[in-house]
């Protein structure tokens, strides 16, 4: 069979998330209809990982195997004819048949923005976070930089999602950057991400702009393991998956 | 009467445009039926221009006359709560009573993004022209300085729309940007513009950047008046109103 690699932009806006779920609309969903359309398959497609309702991707990549003879430089333009306008296939390659979305994933970068004008944006309010409460961004930034390298992130966790080995994780690079118009933007790229980390460390780091934590705590906070110490589980709507890396 | 001048941004996706049509959602409709409910007037407000249905607006600048004693610092907070997600009001201040949002207009920029990928993004669909087609950048670069200075912009005008004096306009600045993700933004600022005016001069851009239209020939073009030798009028959703001073 043919192992077929796609990378796919979506709005999360009206969906909830991406794996299927009875009843609802999921990007999963939405992708393995348009599969059984243009190639008369039952194909289940495995992405890089699930993403929540509401949570945005620009690069997420999935894999699919099939026995269709439709040419590798057709299948985007196929699927994109039969997808929703919220679900873009960029892309779609032959890779081997041992390529896995997930299982061979090395890295991810995601960034979460958020909106600190006094009033949320009308084009952007499913797109960005809306905080319009004083964010001193200095603090910030030096809490961004304790974040990266190697730690358990037990304390950056929900409960629920897919079980876990580890909660150990490497932050490559982690950036903040604030924009003329007052959007802050939180990018991390790592080995991999716990359920909602991405939207807890952004949540911690905003707690720290607000003065409700303090900065030098953060090193003991992640050291403490401890879900409570850290901040608030930002909305999904403010999350990117950015990019994946194999 | 007090006259208070309010700056608004809108998502022009699900309007029939700037102003009342009877029957229609727009955006004149939604702010003069938010001013009713908050004063318990009939309101008019009058804003520096129409734009067509599908246009954004970043900072529009609007006007209107009131009996209202609401705090000039609460309009926009008493706007915002009831008025639909796709409209917000970012500020509001009391203005001198002969002050016209349309009439004391001096300079307008506006904004066409163009999404120049293979696919059109999904996230960004209603809010970018795509043409998947290549565009040479550099040609598109010379022909947008063409269009800077004072000229008879009758060529670029469509019928219909308000009826003016003279088609006689100076465009103060004309810019046009790429970014690394392939979108080409022109930016113009003119002391006014016609009807479609900036999205047939984006469109005799893009037919520059497609080889459609020699880049030598645009002053020939501007100087013929006819709009038959200017390019086509590109779609209401890359285009947004940016900012306008008085």
């Amino acid at each position: 069979m043919r192992n077929i690699k796609i990378t796919i932009e979506y709005d999360g806006k009206n969906f909830a998330g991406w794996q299927v779920q009875p009843g609802k609309e999921s990007i999963q969903g939405a992708i393995q209809k348009a599969l059984k359309e243009i190639t008369g398959e039952d194909i289940e497609i495995y992405s890089s990982g699930r993403t929540d309702a509401g949570v945005h991707a620009l690069n997420q990549v999935a894999n699919f195997k099939t026995n269709s003879t439709i040419d590798t430089s057709k299948f985007a333009y196929a699927l994109n004819s039969k997808l929703p306008n919220s679900i873009v296939v960029k892309s779609a390659e032959e890779v081997s048949e041992r390529f896995h979305a997930r299982y061979n994933c090395k890295e991810k970068t995601y960034k979460y923005i958020i909106n600190n004008n006094e009033f949320p944006s009308a084009l952007d309010r499913y797109r960005e976070f809306h905080m319009p409460l004083k964010l001193v961004f200095e603090a910030m930034k030096e809490a961004t930089s304790y974040f990266v390298g190697e730690h358990d992130f037990a304390g950056f966790k929900s409960s629920g999602g897919a079980p876990k080995k580890t909660t150990v994780r490497t932050i490559k690079k982690a950036t903040i950057t604030k924009s003329k118009d007052n959007r802050i933007t939180i990018e991390l790229t790592g080995d991999g991400f716990l359920y909602n980390m991405v939207r807890i460390i952004s949540g911690t780091i905003v707690d720290v702009g607000l003065g409700r934590i303090n900065v030098k705590d953060i090193p003991k906070i992640i050291e403490s393991k401890d879900r409570k110490k850290a901040g608030k589980t930002l909305p999904p709507h403010g999350l990117y998956l950015v990019n994946v890396k194999y």
